[in-house]
């Protein structure tokens, strides 16, 4: 059975001439017995809810997943697609892509990313079970990684969490082959990696990870313990190939036609390329059976369940009902109110209306609840003896918190939202890539968005992050002006089901800015006319979040100087640039433009145009009050009437 | 003596209304004994090269920084600039920032970074006594850290990475207070650091932090150890204050005066805010002198080496004399050969001229050596045994990779360049991001920089990295079209003195494309003409790297329809931004632009106009052999044809 792991592998990566056979040659007997003995997920149904999760963090194996999928009988994983690896269109992307086939859990490829989604899957099963108990929700995640997942930073945060939490559910098969793409890892790391677990809270091993039975044994235990488990199965890259076991070379190459026939030699594997013999195929298939038997037993219980509407809309992740009505009520209210709060602030406001109407939602910030404001009203902590709680500290760990989130969200029946301050998105940025190329909903609380912290100074104030963000593909950075838009940002993040939301909010007080009828969310075309001119527009004013305001104080100085400007919010540029031209060519106007915002300009040429002019930060910021920072450089709204007279000729 | 740290923190914060008064207070104890007997800087000459490195990891304690040293007497840190700690102008930073003030060796605030750097400190002090021996190099590095730097991911592959490198002359001391700025650390960590050190190869105390003596003694047994040591001092933070010591509430506001009272009293403090009794500023000063003897012993042993000179000349990282003649004769070979390589591989043939040039040169890779191609002929590995050579093997770590070159470049004696894909630019965020901030000449060499790295897949294309590295101030992105601009944007990145350098570079083949005369460094504006027209301009071509092939091809296509198109390369659009008008108007001409490059338009704007096209990427990638890529996302000559002649209305 493990052979035909290893004989697809590196008959599919010959085929494609690109590749890695030697992770899946070397973990196809730990692979074979975790399929066959602990992983229950049946291909006939691939979203069961109640499924174990699998995670292959060192992704680059793809081929184990996809063989694995395959043998296991999933219908879309046919032989020929495996015949396809790695072209395009094929569902056997050079790493595992979420969506591309069935039963992919996460997209990997990023080290470190798997491990530390699966610790989000493995709370997300221990939040879930606390709230519909055992019969519904009962399963373990394992996650398969390697040396560099172990060696990348993030699994520190991972491990030093899951430990915490005491995820006794979540069991990680580490590759311990000895071998990374420079050759031995000696020539990198010294640690003891059992050592490294226990001391943070972790049952660690260390096996034979070619004895089936230690293998087994090892499982066994751990689905037993009251902690996490780290199984450092020793392995040999590339096992089979007389040639290139053992070796670097391994790894990251095809092993070449006369390799691959003398490695059929040496594992006595008489089939052809893609040929399988029909009793490997049968007992493979065996587990599959096994395993829908399983699922018909969950189905029997979520039939009979009290609670079976409850569970599904909760694992659907489905708003309520109400929820629309509820958001324009309280935009409304806060019309009336017309608060005068740090976004932050206001953000804290909205979350408790979302909050108490959802349990969806599940908070947490790394470090930072109080200047974040992301806890609301009885919300208590998620604690090891506490998976009811609803928000979670995620320590001073940003990457983690995302890729917690990334997992949370692909469990399914939250809606992870998590927080710390804007400039730190450099530490999470690779799982917030993440959360936008899988198309996940989850939501970033990002504070403190510019030179507006003040004090803290430049290593705390976010210049480019901004640009950073709005470049990615697939998220939508929302910066409200006011505590209105804020709202409304808060309703569009969890509207949209297929894409992460940035919120980036003040430190500093705010007041509220939009005037008149409140009935519609603005917001959701992500920029509009806030204040139009008297008159012919003779300068169109563009802001977003805390600068919103120094534009309508210009607007305001340049109609006293008879300058009709017309000022536009634009709390989300990526929506606003979805919009037909039509809407895009009304609100932006033909009149001469200046976009007012406290981050670098890169990117903000599209908005401006040729003629245009851009005020804002052109390089680091510094340590001082923020409304001295703002008079040093030049955000003001004197600035602005200066450069409108400037572009009209006035 | 530690009473003195501790008021002088306090009354900042206060007098500021802003600040971190917990951690000095907590940790003044420690930070005595360490600058009273161990620490040996001379305020009299902060950057003597032999002086020991003191790192303030968790660098929002940044009033301890600052306390001591006005108490050891630096010149620029005088009382006035204590008491405007945090305002505008002042040396007294918010967090501490490399070069505002006089012995501040690097600038921390983002957690993480500064023990990270420290490894680096550490190393360059082995490296260098590898060098030039005891005589010249002989000095410890002290870090001291809170929970949060020992939280963040990066801290792991900077604990990791010491601990295989046995560097033994590292000795961090860790905050152990117990709090974090949400509460209790119990929150959220379980890890026993003390166990956790050992398993990554660390001598690991934990003593009474308020225990003088046992700080002497750790420290005192910490010097004798072959490995690296982590002291953890059980402190409490804010120390002295009645009503707030052992609580977050200290961590990050001022304690308010009528604390402060109190606190003195509880303290026996009995002088004014600001004032210091004359016994202690001497005691702290005959710190200074004693030091100060230290390092005239050590001039005397510099002034007598027959390596002197040569030690100078390594200290200043000066490049040879004859290093511009070595670079332009290089161009002109080849400008003879033609060669079609990847700019991966035309970069390693660029550092095996550079590297035989100079020994400055520090070499590594985040464990793609064989891929991002940074290993030249004769480089060995530094390791534990062998610090004399000149390649890191960093391991599957970018960011500590990232901030241990950030600690090499601060030390002096070494230009570290690093190497790994342009994707995972994403994980050193952070430290590249204070690369910049601290304008040091780091050099990341970032290869598969577009989809043109094929069948991988979109977990390994960047898309918005090339904006995401442009948006950052002071940061120089090159993206070289053949070998020729290779070599010149190496030269430009060594040369460069004040800044980072990316180097995106392809892993496809690319043709040499720059034409005629190689005399001048053309790479040096950033932009230039490639390719005039012939005739007047009908439309001109804005290309990078591989992309700027297809240009070329598009304008000889053009060509034969009669439409006259100019091919502008642009291998550095930051320099090129930094030109004056007249040269960028001149390259970029009147007639339509249209710009072509693998990534994501943001920012391009800038360039083309408002009648400009974008050819690049609109979206992820996907995994597939590079040139099926290249035309599934209509990145080729003809889509820039269609595009020109659309523009040009022919």
């Amino acid at each position: 059975m493990a052979n035909a792991i290893r004989a697809l592998a590196m008959d599919a990566v010959q085929t494609a001439n690109s590749g890695h056979p030697g992770m899946p040659m070397g973990l196809a007997d730990v692979a074979t017995v975790l399929f066959e003995d602990f992983v229950h997920v049946d291909p006939a149904d691939p979203s069961w809810p109640d499924r174990d999760r699998f995670v292959l963090s060192n992704g680059h194996g793809s081929m184990l997943l996809y063989a694995v999928h395959h043998l296991l009988g999933y219908s879309d994983m046919t032989l020929d697609q495996l015949k396809h690896f790695r072209q395009l269109g094929a569902k056997t992307a050079g790493h595992p892509e979420y969506g591309h086939a069935l039963g992919i859990e996460t997209t990997t490829g990023p080290l470190g990313q798997g491990i530390t989604n699966a610790v989000g899957f493995a709370l997300a099963e221990r939040m879930l079970n606390a709230r519909f108990g055992d019969d519904l929700v009962d399963h373990y995640t394992y996650a398969i990684c390697g040396d560099g997942c172990l060696m990348e930073g993030i699994s520190h945060e991972a491990i030093d969490l899951a430990g915490h939490l005491k995820l006794n559910k979540l069991i990680v098969l580490f590759d311990d082959n000895g071998i990374s793409i420079d050759g031995k890892t000696s020539l990198s790391t010294s640690t003891d990696q059992v050592a490294r677990f226990k001391a943070s809270g972790w049952n660690a091993v260390s096996i034979d990870g070619h004895d089936a039975a230690a293998v087994r044994k090892a499982l066994t235990e751990a689905k037993r313990s009251d902690k996490p488990t780290m199984i450092a199965c020793r392995t040999i890259i590339g096992y089979g190939s007389p040639k290139l076991a053992g070796s670097e070379k391994s790894h990251g190459a095809p092993l070449g036609g006369d390799e691959i026939t003398a490695t059929r030699k040496a594992l006595g594997w008489t089939s052809e390329a893609f040929v399988l013999p029909d009793e490997v195929v049968s007992r493979w298939r065996a587990i599959s059976t096994k395993n829908a038997e399983r699922r018909a037993e969950w189905e029997k219980r979520h039939d009979a369940s009290p609670r079976r509407a409850e569970f599904d809309a909760a694992v659907s992740t489905a708003l309520p009902a109400d929820f629309a009505a509820t958001m324009a009520a309280y935009r409304e209210k806060l019309s009336q109110e017309q608060p005068k709060l740090a976004t932050r602030k206001s953000s804290e406001a909205t979350l408790e209306v979302i909050n108490a109407l959802t349990e969806l939602t599940i908070g947490g910030s790394a470090d930072l609840t109080h200047s974040v404001f992301t806890v609301t009203k009885g919300m208590t902590s998620v604690q090891a003896d506490n998976y009811g709680g609803r928000y979670i500290h995620y320590g001073i760990r940003e990457h983690a918190m995302a890729a917690v989130m990334n997992g949370l969200a692909l469990h399914g029946g939250f809606i992870p939202y998590g927080g710390t301050f804007l400039v730190f998105s450099d530490y999470m940025r690779g799982a917030m890539r993440l959360s936008a190329l899988m198309g996940l909903r989850v939501i970033y609380v990002l504070t403190h968005d510019s030179i507006g912290l003040g004090e803290d100074g430049p290593t705390h104030q976010p210049i480019e992050h901004l640009a950073m963000l709005r470049a990615t593909p697939n998220l939508n950075v929302f910066r409200p002006a006011d505590a209105i838009e804020t709202a409304e940002a808060w309703e569009i993040a969890l509207e949209t089901t297929n894409r992460p939301t940035v919120l980036s909010l003040s430190r500093q007080n705010l007041p509220t800015v939009r005037a008149g009828d409140v009935a519609e969310n603005r917001s959701r075309k992500g920029a509009y006319v806030l204040r139009e001119a008297q008159g012919e527009r003779a300068v169109t004013l563009i802001a977003t979040g805390s600068e919103v305001e120094v534009a309508l104080n210009a607007a305001e100085a340049l109609k006293a100087e008879g300058i009709a400007a017309a000022v536009v919010s634009a709390p989300c540029l990526d929506i606003f640039a979805e919009q037909d031209a039509a809407y895009r060519q009304q609100v932006l106007g033909t009149a001469p433009r200046i976009a007012i915002e406290a981050a670098i300009g890169f990117g903000w040429d599209r908005w401006i145009g040729d003629n245009g002019r851009f005020i804002g930060m052109h390089g680091f910021g510094a340590s001082a009050p923020a409304p001295q920072l703002y008079e040093k450089f030049g955000i003001t709204s004197q600035a602005v009437v200066a450069a409108a007279k400037e572009l009209t000729g006035r």
